[in-house]
């Protein structure tokens, strides 16, 4: 919607001088009543100027009839009058020059009727006509504790206001995002700064928001909670952004669900709108996916630290054994690499402990633990001191208060992050609780797999930042032998499909490896086609009307000898004029058959949120049954696709399986780098690229591309 | 270790009238002291004898020196002094007629020295002799919450003792066990009847108090968090019993990560021990196994209602647009049906309100909800009414008290099982939360992840619960057409491998589909058979020393006509003697080409801790690189064999994919359940079993054992 404006600056939107409230009234049993209570009990500081014709005063304030009749013009409205008559009152806001609008008002798009729909569009057209930008309609408003204002209904914010922190909260949902994860991250000791709910983002979305957050200094880390991105290249934009200012964003994306119900067809066009696009494009992006509503802070909980993990190296230690193996255990399955210590590291532990037979890690400290007063503070400050350690892990039982201050200051001190499991209660103080800590800044945990989910985050957000970093120094560069005008010209010499041929044309002109091939128009030129590749030869049907050869049986494999070939030719001739008499036959391909190899499917499709999208994955029920399949927004650079290729579970096949040989991982890595560039060169042009199969060879011995079709986005105009 | 000894009665041991504690002290820094405190303190009501030589009273109790020494057999001694002095007490005991010991002392197996792993065997040793069961050693002891009994030092019944309850807890460490499941099951609102830290096992196993849990009549739920499954058939055994008592287990097993490192080969041997076949017990013998210590008691929760959903249709009724959205999508991603609600209850909702355009699953009864008082009750006894609902969940946010105690008294009336998911508070009453309803009765949750889950861990119990009746009523059936003492005599022929050629005789003794072949011992009689066979054959060496013909070149395929066949004959024998000069050759196997199909890998092989195990799989990069293997304890029936196919993600393949043909599952299943009776009638003769691979045909075309190993247990004596 609003991709083309610039970032909207949005500090008088949540921090306006004066509020003029559009619906007002004293009866909390309505909407209005109590977004009314909300502000004033909130303790907003500008002027309030509550507006209904109904009353004159309203909560001690003057009340006013209209915005027409305020005394000044306010920096921000708030609508929560019937759908039909907010027009009417944003005419007003233009009249009097105010800026800012949040609708809360139901009844607009959200509906899925023509009505409601043609509503919002009045309203957003007569907002961007006049300068006006808009929060909602159908929204429950924003909560700003920063500044000490709310302009929403819930009971969320109910009793003495929480203090502000530093994680901001965008979603669409009122409920969910005020309740299960606001209200809950307080609960658990975090502050927020904000707190947005979408609603329909008719003007400002999701994104605008996520950006004010960004560059807001006291803001570390923004959770989000969205059921859509309804622009995959602003979400892109704001995501490097963040990844710029080193502010994390931890996101909840609804809707997994449907996407896979869709994603059971087989064809590359219908790869697309998945979520497991959207999974990629959070991974190229940098923005941390999560599962459930706590996730969210569980996560900020860690990341608000800003110390970033150089690694995937963690050291957990406890005086339990059972929590050692929990931890060995989980951490494994989880990618967190329990590495042994460096040899300074076990000297100085044996040292603490004579009986110490072996050092691991996850460290038992043994019931040694309770005898010693020191040794859990001494133990943790040799293996902060390891410098093959990412991340320290301190597990709590029933500790002291001294151990609890001990590790407080371990984690203010030591540059490592430091994230505390504690699974019970302190015997000695039970007024210190977990939330407590959190609110002091120390990540404290109550659950082993959620404590290292957060650790995982925190160390892929910090693999992400060196890799953001490497990229700006470095930027994705076109690989030499590329000739863009002229696969621009072939792409541009007719509409729809183009044939196998010619979608290889415009491969080779990107210096993709096809098959050796030629086509034949009759037996003769087939013959001494077969001659000229001298090899065995496949025999294919070679017609824009006809992209999918198997099911039309115009294709035959492995033929050799002049009599053959001038068969096979007159066969595939005459098996696509009975599949399809109408079809325009240009020939035959006579084609080498490509030498065995590990057949891969390269796509590029295109994303109704991401746009462009290259794919890769194995053939045949790879694709379809197993869904391995991996993505990425182009371009891309070598590293990229090295890195797409090992997301794939049959990854380990390119290094030979059961005695077979290796295949030629940097010729494939190069193929989907050139690949990338065409998706990106042409993206206005291509809709659709499906290589199946690409055969990957003997390292050294290259990639074939054996199939291949272009889709134009142009239809053909027959 | 004991299972061949008959379940103990361990109500002595819980609840004993007399008790002595050698090692007792009055000093709590001392673990002696602090378990001595434990016993006087949690309400102890039988007669307590601290016994050590060095007090004559301790905390005002008459001290003894020995156990000698007492004034009457103490029912249990428990036992904390050195390693070296425990058979000295345990004569004593013995001697005076004691029947249950606690030996909390370290320092025996677990050290995994020898001296150790023989202190350890010396007490099981003397305790069997002499009728004295062993807890321990090197554990920390129990809690017995329903007689007021605690023997072990934790800082988790510290204060107040917590009220008994319904759920068990068996665990192999005390500090996990004690505080994160225990005492955080506790905080949560659950009540538990008894906890049991095993340490070693060396005697009494946590199967034995799992057992003694099933058959105590208050407890309904018994949470498990062990290591290590020592004896895999008492495990069967226990679980068996409880499911006939329908008492769930609860199953926290560590060691996943470990399986997985070994998990890297191919051969079917190295497929065991892995922890998959755990995963695949479990399933089976309707444990329910989860991933953290706070799944065991969320599960539990639930559970402990004995409601048993008969399907995994839900419905979730909130009042907001984003809880609905998020339970739709994490419950369909585990398994939950979101189903249609049923036209009455469409129509009761839909008076209840008006303007309800479509009524969906999960329900939002939006913002109204705020606005109606009786509204939430009514539609949530509208859809408790829906017999298509298996589940039902409400989902609250900031409820009213009466919401909340619609909720309760819904969830006490209803035969349905209800799930809460609560995510804020109680705005009128907060000292109403989450455990002050889970002590009532009502299981509530705080994330919607952890309730679906629950959810989920119901239903498949309810599912598992329908099948082991229906087990009980027709137990699996051993198919026509098997010949156990021809298999029998075939096997008992020599020892180590079989060859290929009577590996397929014993499958074909148990109506295994094998290929059309010969064994040929010269030129002629190949190329004969060949004509015999009369289509394309392959020859294959027919060796005992031979197993991996293909690594030996001894193999040709797809040959034809008298001259091919005699070279191909030939060939084959030349490159086995090349390749192992001393091999005994038995001749070379002419075999039909097998027509094509799907390949399918299945095996027989000795898992360390279940016994025999049928694996299934694809053939190739399924089994070594996606790991894509499914498991089951024989005999199976073809229920079993199906089930057991439809857990590979590569199942879909079996129905025909890009317009492939839909293969033989009847034949296949028939294939898995005869060779589920070969592995269970020689389990004690039958080391493994590979068929790979077999070739899976069109419906009613059956399959065909390509290839096929059969290793015996007795090495060969060579």
């Amino acid at each position: 919607m609003s991709t083309t404006l610039p970032a909207p600056d949005l500090a008088t939107f949540f921090n306006p001088a004066s509020l003029a409230f559009v619906g007002a009234t004293e009866d909390i049993s309505k909407f209005g009543g109590r977004v009314m209570r909300a502000v004033l009990e909130f303790g907003y500081k500008g002027r309030v100027y509550p507006v209904n014709p109904r009353y004159a005063t309203l909560l001690g304030q003057p009340c006013y009839p209209s915005v027409s009749a305020l005394p000044e013009a306010p920096d921000h409205v708030g609508i929560v009058i019937a759908a039909h008559r907010v027009l009417d009152t944003l005419k007003q806001c233009a009249d009097r020059g105010a800026r800012f609008a949040t609708i809360f008002t139901s009844n607009f798009s959200e509906t899925g009727e023509a009505s409601g729909r043609a509503l919002q569009d009045e309203i957003v057209a007569f907002a961007r006509a006049n300068g006006i930008r808009l929060l909602g309609p159908n929204c429950n408003g924003f909560i700003n504790f920063v500044d000490a204002f709310a302009f929403a209904s819930t009971a969320a914010i109910k009793g003495p206001r929480k203090p502000a922190g530093d994680v901001g909260l965008v979603c669409h949902s009122g409920g969910l995002g005020q309740m299960n994860i606001m209200w809950r991250a307080q609960e658990a000791g975090l502050g927020i700064t904000y707190e947005v709910s979408c609603g329909n983002e008719a003007d400002l979305d999701a994104m605008d928001f996520m950006r004010f957050m960004i560059d807001d200094e006291r803001t570390r880390v923004i959770m989000v909670a969205v059921e859509t991105i309804r622009d995959g290249r602003k979400f892109a934009e704001v995501a490097r952004h963040a990844a710029d200012r080193e502010k994390p964003i931890v996101m909840l994306k609804f809707g997994r669900t449907d996407a896979g119900r869709r994603a059971a067809a087989s064809h590359t066009g219908a790869l697309t709108g998945a979520d497991e696009v959207h999974d990629a494009a959070f991974r190229q992006y940098g923005v941390l996916r999560v599962t459930d509503c706590n996730e969210l802070y569980e996560v900020a909980k860690l990341l608000r630290r800003r110390k970033w993990p150089r690694g995937s190296r963690a050291a957990a230690l406890s005086g339990s054994g059972g929590h050692s193996v929990l931890m060995a255990d989980l951490g494994a399955a989880n990618g967190i690499d329990w590495v042994p210590y460096q040899d300074q590291t076990v000297n100085g532990l044996r040292e603490l402990m004579p009986d110490f037979a072996g050092v691991s890690n996850p460290t038992d400290l043994t019931s040694a633990l309770t005898g010693s007063k020191h040794l859990f503070e001494d133990a943790l400050n040799v293996v902060a001191l390891d410098e093959g350690v990412d991340v320290l892990i301190p597990v709590l039982v029933a500790p002291t208060v001294p151990a609890i201050e001990t590790v407080v200051k371990l984690s203010d001190n030591t540059d490592k992050a430091v994230a505390v499991l504690w699974t019970g209660y302190c015997p000695n103080d039970p007024l210190v609780v977990a939330s407590t800590l959190v609110a002091r800044g120390l990540p404290v945990y109550r659950d082993a797999l959620t404590c290292l989910k957060a650790v995982r985050a925190a160390m892929t957000y910090g693999e992400f930042l060196r890799a953001h970093k490497r990229a700006a120094s470095e930027p994705p560069v076109r690989p030499a032998g590329i000739d863009v005008a002229q696969a621009k010209e072939l792409i541009a010499t007719g509409a729809g499909n183009m044939t196998e041929r010619s979608s290889k044309e415009v491969l080779a002109a990107y210096g993709l490896h096809i098959t050796q091939e030629r086509l034949a128009t009759n037996t003769q030129n087939a013959a001494s086609s077969a001659r000229d590749i001298g090899k065995p030869v496949a025999l294919k049907i070679e017609s824009p009307d006809i992209p999918h050869k198997t099911e039309a049986n115009a294709i035959r494999l492995n033929v050799t000898g002049d009599a053959e070939v001038a068969r096979a030719f007159d066969e595939v001739m005459a098996a696509a004029r009975r599949y399809q008499p109408e079809a325009r036959l240009d020939g035959v391909l006579v084609q080498e058959m490509a030498p065995g190899g590990v057949e891969v499917m390269l796509g590029v499709a295109s994303d109704p949120t991401f746009g462009v999208v290259v794919v890769a994955a194995l053939g045949g029920i790879h694709v379809e049954v197993l869904r391995d399949i991996a993505y990425r927004i182009p371009p891309l650079t070598a590293a990229d696709a090295l890195a797409m290729l090992r997301e794939l579970r049959a990854y380990p096949i390119f290094g030979g399986v059961r005695g077979a040989r290796p295949r030629d991982l940097d010729a494939l890595c190069d193929t989907i780098v050139r690949l990338s560039w065409l998706a990106h060169d042409h993206a206005d042009t291509v809709a659709e690229i499906d290589i199946n199969p690409l055969t990957v060879l003997e390292p050294g011995a290259g990639v074939r591309v054996v199939d291949a079709l272009i889709i134009r986005k142009q239809e053909p105009t027959t």
